[in-house]
């Protein structure tokens, strides 16, 4: 079959690919980033890319007007490719290169736990530790074997009931032990009720001993080098998921590893975990050597895909993963270039739907050990929610979808530099706005877009169900029949259009909210809770740290309860993934957490979806549910049309 | 450098080896076998062969006789390739292929307990077993996740504390589930402490579970084959260690190791065992996926160079192996070829020069936890003792040397077909043979050879200290200023010269039967005992099938105890090794004994080369220590000249 050539402008990558090719494979071959949210089905519209020169056939689409299609517009996905051709990515499809500002606070780890007020100290006893021991050498009265010896002292230091111990260190021992003069470091690590002797050094090597803790997100992976003698978080990165290109919702890659193999989902995101490591490997003073031990934490899927398990069942009824607690494994085995034997460990699930990332999260919040009742919401595409105390755990998943992520939104994008995060209207439609980084606005991320639909709301530009009322603002028009508010006109953008924010946008977001919103309160009525029973409410995910605690308030996002009972505690999975790091019993802890927590289907409540379409309305159809919100909509609502 | 071709006749099989390589090496690459003592040093003078045609380079030797130097004959070892060349091995050089009695005696290893009268019964349950599970199909309410559920149901079953899977294992469990029809064959496998899911099959495979217990010996490999859910032995072989071709003793195989690398002799070793299991698969309705576990034993070096690890140290005081409880691992790993996942365990050893096969000898014998006084000696290179009972173990090794397996012997062979194993000289010095197969005499094993000696002794053709009298035999002449007796003259045997028993024979066999002596007197007399409060002597090893208890008492090889009190116990390093496979509580049982056993080095013990000399006597220096060979000895002793 003949083969052609694809050149992605402005990168100038070139790739070769056969006859017939999407370019969205042609794309994903090359290693450069298009945006997809389905996944290649022709459906999110996100894959868009311009034809500069060249011969396709590009399946009609409606998701491209006339006009674009007129400046050479088309779907990547559903464009093949039929000779040699030049294409363009527009900036908004390629959001690769963005800077994603990470939380690399290290004191977080310690500063969490007064937030629940019973502080929890693990032991310092890193899943994976180095020992530096001083051997007797042998004599004829004390002939004990090389591995016998070893075992000895190692069990003079901690305690290890089970010490197992491979061919490879056993190979090297009597040679490690005479020419390091007698003194070794062993590098022992814990395997789930074993401890094994991962490796053997000569000399005290015991300073050099560092662990990466993961979240491996579904949009973002970010990770914190840790020294592993010292507890010190040493440096932090983060960097999207290239499974994007996959399918940016779970269930699209999901079905990509059912149709084709889950080995191109691991090998994506094991790449982007390697390239993190390479950056704290090039940017400190350590050896790839010393990097001994991993520990993420994600979803069940992304779990799943990390460690190239079989993730298919996870979507299909009665919705059973393959493990919820996966074992160490020699991270080499998935690919994972540290130390060519350190360890890989997965914080477990509580079920399909509701991953390590939640577990970490209940570890680093403490919820599992608070006496009063907390609930801990991580705003995600997910939309995880925990409710409980010491006594009791029920942990749902709301499927808020994307918007909180700025996908699934005309102008959204990730809170990366440019994003617009926070949105101030003001009297006369006057709209101030903050961008991440300071400058010019690239498009609307989460928390800006929250802020601009409670702004809208509050100014009385949209009314309770959400509907934009057109007479309200000079910057409120209809295009194609479809309201939309611009936030900022083109001239000031960095983009080509002016930024809006259009009806469908307003609804996603009402859908996301109102998702999180009848979870909460499905999760406490089905324990005879109501919201003002709630004594902490921890809101969790990158997203949080920009959240207005206040407007997702009025928004009727979260439920109406004192403001101080609100903290946000940011990306907890990170935090408990390196309390697990650090902590043998940290990590035992997580499995504690993950057996005893239920997990709740919402689909089995037979109210929720009742609860979801009443949450739809702003901030919600039962004003009283929001004491709070209810004096600023008095105004706006006063004058709502239906 | 210029290459050349040897070919090796009558084989027929030709190699190209490189200007100046030996034709030992040269044998050696072409997989040709040829005797070899020392390894390849030129002392033995065991690899003679002929040169037909070709030049080479022959170190001068004394070796070597002129006429057989006029034939043509070199030492392989010190002969350089020069030239192509075409190689003759002598049937006296070239012992493979011949058939090596085995002791498939499947009885044996229930037949065994009797001898100690303290039945030991252990639980029927294989260190590896397949479970065949009916796991319930997931539902919304018992949704737990694959490998959850499958722990839940190994743990109705057997009782795992600790139980560990692979990632191997979990990516294939979701579909193993589902298209197995929810019933799953796991097979189970014991790791030191832990428990772990080896691999699962669909369907119930439960039957198809099979095992194998080597006998690691240092001249032959002994292998049974066993079904691991009933028991039973299925089939039995053996065949000689191929590691031969770089020593036949055990320390020039050390230092072989220590030159070049343990690799070669883990290579030899394990393409030994495979030989062996593709035998049992082709002669039995089995597939070798099925075979899931392999147990050996063999002394601590040769277990050493199975697992490919250093064993240097074993003949450098103070004499430390690199482990004495090698951990269990994975059989593939080292090259041996059953179910890749199947495991390989090897019985742990007591020291350095006291090794798990004589573990498995106490375990097998039931010595352990006899109340009776016992002794055990596995007759052999390294002539192990163990006296003790089931209250302490004093073991020892005593470097008898090689005479016992027909080495170091003139006309000295395996016990293999054609050698002479009974010898019996009766008045007029008329001789009697039987060879093992029943054919033509080729040369004497250890058995003929204590036969022929010890009737030599009683016949009064050699006196107390050995010497051969020449005047009492028309069979008895001086050779190059030598004695010698002809067993069998070249006409009558297939050698191309008379089987003669020279004096240095009857030196070698004097040395080694005094080693042996004198090692169970330093047992006794350290432990304050007398060969009197022996209550069984048991004798083990493959020689042990043929040997004459009465003569190897009149000879003072084993000590004058009444002949009810002796036992052979056959190969019980394979019979122990056997038991170890069949039950997880005999294999942890050899662990307790190779820990309580206390090994005694016989060099520290300041009498013994005093013992050792006076053992060299026939029977002994002290005739009262052997009042039941004293009678037959009577006239010869009054003979005695000096």
């Amino acid at each position: 079959m003949e083969t052609f050539r694809v050149r992605f402008e402005p990168e100038g990558k070139t790739v070769e690919v056969r006859q017939g090719a999407t370019l969205l494979d042609a794309a994903r071959t090359a290693g450069v980033f298009v945006a997809s949210i389905c996944g290649g089905d022709g459906i999110c519209g996100k894959c868009r890319v311009v034809i500069e020169t060249g011969k396709v056939d590009a399946e009609p689409t409606t998701l491209l007007t006339r006009e674009e299609i007129r400046r050479g517009y088309v779907l990547a996905c559903r464009t093949r490719v039929l000779g040699d051709v030049v294409v363009a990515i527009p900036r908004e499809t390629k959001t690769e290169g963005a800077q994603i500002l990470i939380d690399e606070d290290a004191q977080r780890f310690r500063a969490l736990y007064p937030t629940t007020a019973e502080p929890a100290f693990f032991r310092r006893d890193p899943v994976v530790r180095k020992l530096c021991l001083e051997l007797p050498p042998p004599t004829l009265q004390d002939n004990l074997a090389c591995q016998e010896r070893l075992i000895r002292e190692i069990r003079r230091c901690l305690d290890a009931p089970v010490l197992q111990m491979g061919l490879r260190v056993l190979r090297d021992l009597p040679a490690d032990h005479r020419e390091g003069g007698w003194q070794l470091t062993a590098t022992i690590g814990h395997r789930g009720g074993t401890t094994e002797v991962v490796q053997v050094e000569r000399g005290d090597r015991q300073r050099s001993s560092y662990g990466v803790a993961v979240d491996v997100g579904t949009s973002t992976v970010v990770a914190h080098l840790v020294h592993l003698g010292t507890s010190e978080t040493l440096d932090a990165e983060a960097c999207y998921n290239s499974q994007m290109a996959f399918g940016e919702e779970v269930t699209r890659r999901i079905i990509y590893a059912e149709r084709e193999t889950p080995k191109r989902l691991r090998e994506a995101v094991v790449a982007d975990i390697n390239n993190l490591i390479s950056t704290f490997v090039a940017r400190n003073p350590i050896e790839i050597h010393d990097v001994v031990a991993l520990v993420a934490a994600g979803n069940t899927p992304m779990v799943h895909f990390l460690l190239g398990l079989d993730p298919s069942h996870i979507r299909k009824a009665p919705y059973i993963p393959t493990t919820t607690a996966p074992p160490p494994v020699r991270a080499a085995e998935v690919g994972i270039k540290i130390n060519p034997r350190g360890l890989l460990f997965a914080v477990p699930s509580i079920g399909s739907w509701v991953g390590g990332d939640v577990t970490a999260g209940i570890l680093a919040t403490g919820l599992y050990q608070t006496d009063r009742l907390t609930m801990l919401i991580d705003v995600g595409t997910n939309g995880e929610i925990v409710l409980g105390n010491s006594e009791w755990m029920l942990a749902c998943a709301t499927s808020a979808g994307p918007a909180f992520e700025g996908s699934g939104v005309q102008c959204g994008m990730r809170a990366s530099r440019g994003a617009i995060e926070r949105v101030q209207i003001g009297p006369g439609t006057h709209v101030e706005i903050r961008t991440i980084g300071g400058g010019i606005p690239q498009g609307i991320c989460g928390s800006g877009l929250i802020d601009a639909i409670a702004g809208l709301f509050e100014s009385g530009i949209i009314d309770r169900s959400g509907r934009l009322l057109l007479d309200r603002s000079s910057r409120a028009r209809e295009v194609d029949g479809r309201g939309e508010f611009v936030l900022v006109a083109a001239g000031e953008s960095g983009s080509e259009a002016d930024i809006v924010i259009t009806q469908p946008d307003i609804e996603n977001l009402l859908r996301a909210k109102a998702a999180i919103y009848a979870g909460a309160k499905v999760l406490l009525e089905s324990t005879d809770h109501t919201f003002q029973d709630i004594e902490q409410l921890l809101i969790a995910g990158g997203f949080g740290n920009y959240l207005d605690r206040g407007k997702a308030i009025s928004l009727g996002m979260i439920p109406d309860v004192p403001l101080e009972r609100v903290r946000f505690v940011g990306n907890s999975s990170l935090i408990g993934a390196k309390m697990a790091l650090l902590s043998v019993e940290a990590f035992e802890r997580c499995g504690v957490i993950a057996r005893n927590a239920t997990y709740y289907d919402l689909i089995t409540y037979p109210g929720y979806y009742e609860e979801f379409m009443s949450a739809k309305f702003l901030p919600h159809t039962n004003l009283d549910l929001f004491p709070t919100a209810t004096h600023v909509t008095a105004k706006p609502t006063g004058k709502e049309s239906g």
